[in-house]
């Protein structure tokens, strides 16, 4: 591991790591921030996965995250959004390739060999932060559009491995909408069947009863990409029918940026930490 | 003047606006952010003026600022760093042309053509504030390494016209090191007489002491830029000659980065919300 940049913050330190990163063949980046120690208990975890063209850096610069992070005692992990470096497979849309990776397994080729984002987040990445940095074994994940689907699949198909889930405008029903359908048939090719292990609503559809673990999602009304691309509100159908507790927030004027995040960050940042602090 | 973007952030707005300047020659681009409106009463407004190789934006994304902004009734404004354009004089050094402005008046060619910073913050802007949003007429002005120099010459140079200013990390006596003595001597010419009207140092050495308004600086002292280009400690020591409320805070293990401005922006806009609500 390689210590790229390192600034106080809050009282913690905002760190960036490079390291190579076995399960997707190539040197990956994250960052995180680690809050200022307040007892020899070691800190909680929570994973941040950002969204479509973000690397680790646009929430670490832009959310405001660590001023809650750093009062709350929650070490924050904001890992890459897709493999990357000059041997890996890209494509010229915004929504496909590198800065696209959708936070899951490709199966087929020339993708396969490094678009392997779901072992990376479940085993490798955990493992590398267990090992390297002082945190208890509790952790928690949330993100933004790509990265609120990718937090939402992490911690459905993995029942015990989170406290709670959160997201902002996630892109809750993949199976349905352009951005999904687009890399699911280019990921995992044209077996439909295959690609409701990554879609949100069919795993929560699918899951047993004792898998449910607290989600909070916020979505802005005037999100220009709620009609065709979001829609949480079919997330919270599910978990109405299945008595799963989901907390769906519209917020009126809100658009997809950051300046969403940041103003309702906080709430989340309190929300896990109800969880993690069990 | 042309809106360019606009985010709902807190409850309030934050917004780009692009406009022709006169003063500078050119089109100017600057951020703003509309707190909620709480009352009939007009917010007043801070200016934050950013350092070299920014523009508006970076403090807008970066610091923060917006959620204590909306909790204390305060309008942002963020404008750019020097004039922008093809037909602007420009250096291929990040530290003199676009994006370097000094906050001064040029009085060499080719620069003065466009750059006259200090009086389109003086005059053209505020103007263009006051016809275009609700404001008060009480503002205050704040700013970032070349951006504390110029919020300190701002202030100096004008007494009664801020309520309050402060600085992160501020060249406080250009004309006594690297940085500002490029810009001078390029904007200014060779005759160093000329340079004191632009230095914070030498301005409040020759204040009158019906002029005082109050000052916070904070600096880390982990910034690399400390011994050789701020040195802030230099205007305390005029301040505390002539018994000037300043108040300068040595933050440890700090840098001279955004993660530095956001963990201390809350105390400052805490500081002028005081003299600003007077």
């Amino acid at each position: 591991m390689e210590l790229l940049e390192e600034h106080r913050c809050f009282e913690g330190w905002q760190q960036r790591w490079r390291h190579n990163a076995a399960t997707l063949n190539c040197a990956m980046t994250f960052s995180i921030f680690l809050p200022p120690t307040k007892d020899t208990t070691p800190p909680p975890v929570l994973y941040w996965l950002s969204g479509l063209t973000c690397n680790d850096e646009n929430f670490t610069t832009k959310a405001g995250a660590q001023r809650v992070a750093a009062e709350l005692g929650i070490v924050l992990v904001m890992p890459d959004t897709s493999p990357r470096g000059d041997d890996v497979a890209d494509d010229e849309g915004y929504d496909l390739g590198k800065g696209a990776g959708f936070y899951l397994n490709a199966t087929e080729q020339p993708w396969a060999t490094h678009y392997r984002m779901y072992d990376y987040l479940r085993d490798e990445l955990p493992t590398l932060i267990q090992d390297n940095f002082s945190v208890s074994d509790r952790c928690a994940i949330s993100g933004h559009s790509m990265g609120g689907h990718g937090a939402l699949i992490m911690a459905l198909k993995n029942p015990g491995k989170y406290t709670s889930v959160s997201a902002f405008a996630p892109i809750v029903n993949p199976l349905n909408v352009p951005w999904g359908q687009k890399a699911f048939r280019t990921y995992l090719g044209d077996d439909t069947a295959a690609w409701r292990e990554w879609d949100s609503c069919a795993l929560m559809e699918a899951a047993g009863k004792g898998q449910y673990l607290p989600v909070l999602i916020d979505q802005g009304d005037s999100d220009q990409f709620l009609a065709d691309q979001l829609q949480p509100a079919r997330l919270a159908d599910v978990a109405s029918q299945r008595h799963w507790p989901l907390t769906l927030r519209t917020q009126p004027g809100y658009d997809h940026s950051y300046y969403f995040i940041a103003s309702f960050i906080e709430d989340h940042l309190r929300f896990h930490a109800q969880h993690l602090q069990k």
